[in-house]
């Protein structure tokens, strides 16, 4: 049976995952595609710490270059995360005419559209299904399952953190600083937390997901980033009285008219009803509607070793497969995005209903006062509620809920509410997503 | 620009969606394979009827094999329907050395195992996305996102009307025959609905799904099949209180123990809280657990028009994009299955707890009797409830639900039962699904 080598570049968490799922499956694999995956080198800046896996010691290197540089690697699995030296490395094994396959959202959200542009010019592929949504199938959901469709919108759960924290903050009551540290404990949240709960993983996924539907070269700042750690149990216990679920989305729209794309990440009041708001705990969930299909749903473990593992493999067995059927593995490029090309929609032009938290000193006046300032700016209210107890002299939370509005005219009003001397801080805000 | 020449036999429902799917997606298409699809030639029994698309009336022919014949044409689309003629237009296009594309799940749960080695032994392709849950790329979630996993169960929601009907009798208490005739008012459901409502729709798709899952050369005749037309208003809302919703599921799992898999179709009490319980109305969804992925889920739609046409559109792009790479298009064919290899199961061996509905005269001993009867076969009660009001001499519905026993021992102690002359008929029969 002929064997295709491959070189792992990484071997921390999820390249340990790697190697386990390798050992698990290799019969398998080997039977399903008739040639057989050999792990020929691993490199890591590491070589001393004990890793949870069985390998071969002797193919473990310091040197990444050891492998970059190996003519008998065909397949390089890039690990590494962040920006650099993952970069450098990747650039290197596409110009050594090796394929890659990568999980690394940052990366790609960064410096996407140039590697891929040279992965096309050096007739490699470049696949990448491990950097959104973990084990679930996404990016080649897109690719190739509904690619005879032009994609309308994507909202997703990206980010398995957040999701756990909300999720634990909507049953329980519990602040988040309290459901994070819980969340921590069960290794489902970094030491430094930031990355995940300020929305910047999202944020990178959904500038991905965005390339990719709507063949637009979007990039990490193209995206507006709203995180979740502001929130209050009170928001939560609010939204879900009002009907509504709050997740944290990446969302992307295409506006028919004008071609121009929103992408923006924020924590997102959605209809109990809705598919996602039923996602619970650190799953993922990407709902894409396509001209064709109308609304599709993909549900899965966005993060975790095998999980992420079988989306790797998946990827390096397509490229073993054309191999094996002896064509030179290439992207299957019918999503092609060309450096520079976009045509965004920036979220001041956005269009929805508003939830407000405003802290707002209790006497006489003070709600006509923030209430004259919204209509001055044209913002309608549609439902508005005092909360929590009130005392005299003392600021209370009000809770408002807007009419349609637009983003600019929002922003404006909040602003001219914090600089009132009724108002104790800049009031907070929700989105809420109607016509999804 | 190249082009990929297209032959469409069967101009009905489906047909039509495709030619208006063309001719909307025509050139996003073209844009994403570099090639154009073709549609040159259609054939249909019925050349007269009008159809509600736009389309050449020169390419339209009563003769199939004007299509099949036709050097000029690379790809065939079956939509046909039904065993023949379908089968030998396919066969004969496949010996032709043209590639196919069908939504055939009748045809492929009955001869399959012979199509896809013939399509193998001619070096094309034979795909069928569209076979199963309409737009939802599951097809290609198997073959290819979660092809590295040894894959342990399938469930799925498959059948849009029944889904619809199960939905509707569960929101409003209302009787099946109410909901079909509301269903098939609203064209969710045939004149004749036997093909839906008694699960035979569903074990079609279930028997490819197992298949392709496991590797086995799963037919229509392998799989346990019961409908949904016997449910009561009364199961659905004890279930309810019981804490579970009713679907009718397609499930196919694979015991590790000794790799036999089990195929069936049934109404089944699910736990409210598992996403597929809360999937409603025409949606399918079909959860997939693989041993490195752990639980997936695909939603959307999964019949009509465009959403079918979607699936179609996304083979024939498959095939066309492998033209434009210059390869011979194949299969890829990572799940062979061989013909008649199989291992399968039989329903005699399931072990689950089942709910019952027994109509029981009402007089002393009645129960005592029934439950004897459980107990002389190792059947044992979790809990029993009756149904409905008591009137003295009347048969009364009485609900049990067992503890987790073996399928044959249950039958055997129904069989008796319904042999009392304390039992009205033989007793209803749903499954219980807990650890899914």
């Amino acid at each position: 049976m002929d064997t295709i080598n491959i070189g792992l570049i990484g071997f921390g968490n999820i390249g340990t995952g790697l190697v386990n799922a390798l050992n698990q499956n290799s019969a398998l694999i080997a039977e399903r595609l008739g040639v057989e995956l050999h792990l020929t080198r691993i490199a890591d800046a590491d070589t001393k710490r004990k890793r949870d896996a069985e390998y071969d010691p002797a193919i473990l290197t310091n040197d990444a270059n050891a492998l970059l540089d190996d003519p008998n690697i065909q397949v390089v699995v890039e690990l590494v995360g962040g920006l650099e030296p993952a970069r450098t490395f990747v650039e290197k094994a596409l110009r050594n005419g090796k394929h890659v396959v990568t999980a690394n959202k940052a990366m790609l959200a960064t410096f996407g559209g140039e590697l891929w542009q040279l992965a096309r010019e050096q007739g490699v592929a470049l696949l990448y299904e491990a950097s959104v949504g973990g084990g679930i199938p996404i990016i080649r959901a897109l690719e190739t399952g509904l690619s005879a469709n032009g994609i309308k919108k994507i909202y997703g759960i990206l980010n398995g953190t957040c999701n756990y924290i909300l999720s634990h903050m909507q049953q329980d009551g519990r602040a988040f600083e309290t459901v994070l540290a819980e969340a921590q404990a069960h290794g489902f949240a970094e030491p430094d937390p930031t990355y995940d709960v300020e929305g910047y993983d999202t944020a990178h996924k959904t500038a991905i997901l965005a390339s990719l539907a709507f063949q637009q070269d979007v990039r990490f700042s193209d995206v507006f980033v709203e995180g979740i750690s502001r929130l209050k149990p009170v928001d939560l216990e609010n939204a879900r009285q009002l009907g509504y679920t709050v997740k944290l989305l990446g969302i992307a729209r295409r506006d028919d008219a004008d071609g121009r794309v929103e992408v923006r990440v924020h924590p997102t009041l959605l209809p109990q009803k809705n598919m996602l708001a039923n996602v619970n705990g650190v799953f993922n969930a990407i709902l894409v509607e396509g001209d064709l299909v109308g609304q599709t749903l993909f549900y899965g473990r966005g993060a975790g070793q095998l999980p992420t593992s079988s989306a790797i493999l998946s990827d390096v067995m397509s490229i073993a497969a054309d191999i094996a059927r002896g064509v030179k593995a290439t992207t299957d490029d019918r999503l092609r995005v060309k450096v520079g090309e976009k045509n965004l929609r920036p979220v001041s032009e956005l269009e929805t209903s508003y939830y407000l938290r405003v802290s707002v000193e209790d006497r006489p006046g003070a709600m006509a006062k923030i209430s004259g300032v919204l209509a001055s700016h044209g913002v309608s209210i549609n439902s508005m509620l005092q909360s929590g107890e009130r005392r005299e002299g003392k600021a209370a939370d009000v809770i408002i809920v807007t009419h349609r509005t637009r983003e600019a005219e929002l922003q404006a009003a909040l602003q001219e509410i914090a600089a009132t001397d009724v108002a104790k801080d800049k009031p907070f805000v929700l989105r809420v997503e109607e016509d999804l």
